[in-house]
């Protein structure tokens, strides 16, 4: 059970007593990956606090959540807030701690609230700060790549009913379907709905572009789609249980085999050379280099400058954030059991852009990806 | 223009110079309100700095977003991470004004992330904290209110949607709807793919309950709707601009108008009180205390501590948080521009749950209502 935790018990010991501290102790709202790892459960929208303290896991809920709370934290005790003095969570977790403790080291996360930090000292405690929950969270366990397998599976479905839309609008210069135009917000609606229909949450990610827009990696306006535009579709929901996938096709309705079909192969080869890079000891780096390089070979200039080519990252990783690290700037290693989001694309703003995502997991005997969904530029081959 | 922002600059620039201090400075990812309210747009999920000097706003994006900041940041100015030497958001922004401003007191809000608070510390600025985006965001403008309405409105159409559905679904005790059993996630994958339709995100807060798990306030799970339950369906769909509703409604197919009529009386003239309640002056206490007393005076108990009866708070203010300031807790009085969600319920472990919630603008002439959607506890009347 502990093993599926996204921050296990075991680590946050490891932590504490090895460093020879008090406790670790964390303020945020559950968007907060890290509190998201700690809580253990998506929680209210409203700060939370949690402190792993005596051997314990600890959950800090503000009044109206208590019942909650205590239904659904995972860990040791639910604290109620009417049982201290304090009117705010972050004052509560240090009320309770000095309480307990009488001064000593707490770790905290770089990016724990400033308040929470200037109660902590007011009780008496020094603050150091750790990083034992982005480097829990860096490794997936395989019930983490389960639950990120779970929403690819839902994203797949929702690509597939964008793909269906595709290749049944009929053209007269616009593309038209069910007797309206059919225009990026529409098929962004459409997309987003497929998604929360397989009980997942699109989590304001999702990106369809097309036309000269595509040459936008993140183009979020809306303009009829036409018979030979490319068009970009790039979804990042979340599932319930909190973790994200990233996945991207790129479609042309009547293509004419041109421009596109070319920047197609560049980019498809292009992941095709990262995926095959992602190994345990490389650097994710290293996986964005495979990228560019691979595009570079087909023509299409790499340089992130400019506005014509390969523009972006070629890796980041994906879990309870929908792009943590591994990234190629974070310096990070590759280990069995990350997970990456691996992407290629090539941009024009002449043209329009084309873009292919794919989640990957990194094992011992090498890559494992995590989609085999077709890649055709062509939406009736779906 | 400048009265739509979130966070209009005269009101930085009054509480920078009023308190005569350097600059306002946040560091935070775009689900954090208050960074959101700054950066004012959607933004990545990522980190985000937003500084307030000189009199101009300016914002830090890290590097992969730095083009759509551009394109998309209504402010003064975007920094390039590149021209600066500092390898995270939380150091750029710290350099960036130590590079322009030699010491003096920098604004910030009280749960700046703690690394941040100390690189602006070792840059030789001295740290206050300030609510002015807290009060900024407490009274909205037209332009914010209209967007409650939108996102509102799409709330609307998706409760019908679920209305429809029940109103549709055949009884062989379970109700069945196109073929197979409803279930409460099964209804709240239709809710959610019909705000997804709308152009709205769920949010990941839709609540769907249906008989004893009704009685639970945040139900979550599973299980067959059967004829005669009471079905709550709670509604926080999130907005294109980033803007909440919070909207319920409950439903029994047929109903025999027992305790779920007696229930669903009390509970509407609950939150009709604590609406007629809402003007400026009063206290949010007052609006909670409205609708608890109305509850009361049905018979029900409105003693939070226990588990049947009115237990929740039954006011709470919404925005670009789905629960914000005011709630009866916060102390604070009501002034017009204030947004409310207005809430009642009735809740028995042996009978199920009633809940309505409703938006509520406070004006100078009293209170506004923000929907007029049917209330009836039959589907068919929706």
């Amino acid at each position: 059970m502990a093993r599926s935790l996204p921050v296990p018990d075991d680590a946050l010991a490891d932590e504490v007593y090895g460093r020879e501290a008090t406790a670790f102790v964390h303020v945020g709202r559950p968007a907060d990956p890290t509190m998201r790892a700690l809580a253990r459960f998506a929680g209210p929208d409203d700060s939370l606090g949690f402190a792993f303290v005596g051997g314990e896991t600890v959950l800090f809920p503000p009044a109206p959540f208590l019942e909650d709370a205590k239904r659904r934290f995972p860990g040791d005790a639910v604290v109620d807030p009417s049982s201290l003095e304090a009117p705010s969570v972050a004052e509560g977790v240090a009320e309770f701690l000095a309480d307990r403790r009488d001064g000593g080291t707490v770790l905290v996360p770089r990016h724990l609230p400033h308040d929470a930090a200037l109660f902590l000292e007011q009780a008496g405690f020094d603050l150091t700060s750790s990083d034992v929950v982005d480097r829990v969270r860096y490794v997936k366990t395989p019930a983490e790549v389960d639950r990120v397998r779970r929403v690819q599976a839902a994203a797949e479905t929702a690509m597939g009913r964008v793909a269906g839309v595709l290749a049944d609008a009929t053209s007269d210069g616009d593309l038209r379907h069910d007797g309206a135009t059919l225009s990026t917000e529409r098929l962004r609606r459409i997309a987003n709905a497929a998604l929360a229909g397989e009980g997942v949450d699109p989590a304001g990610n999702t990106t369809v572009a097309a036309g000269k827009g595509a040459a936008r990696v993140r183009f979020g306006g809306d303009v009829p789609i036409r018979a030979g535009d490319t068009v970009v579709v790039d979804l990042t929901p979340r599932g319930s249980q909190g973790y994200h996938t990233d996945f991207a096709r790129t479609f042309v309705v009547d293509t004419d085999g041109g421009w596109d079909r070319r920047a197609h192969v560049a980019v498809a080869e292009g992941i095709d050379a990262g995926i095959e890079t992602a190994r345990p000891g490389e650097r994710a780096a290293a996986v964005h280099q495979a990228v560019a390089g691979e595009i570079h070979t087909f023509g299409f200039p790499t340089d992130p400058s400019r506005d014509v080519g390969f523009t972006h990252d070629g890796v980041h990783g994906i879990g309870l954030a929908c792009r943590e690290a591994p990234t190629p700037e974070s310096g990070d290693t590759l280990e069995a059991g990350v997970v990456l989001a691996v992407e290629g694309g090539v941009y024009d703003p002449t043209e329009g852009g084309v873009r292919l995502e794919e989640p990957v997991l990194v094992t011992e005997d090498g890559p494992e990806r995590l989609t085999d969904a077709s890649r055709s530029l062509r939406p009736e081959n779906w």
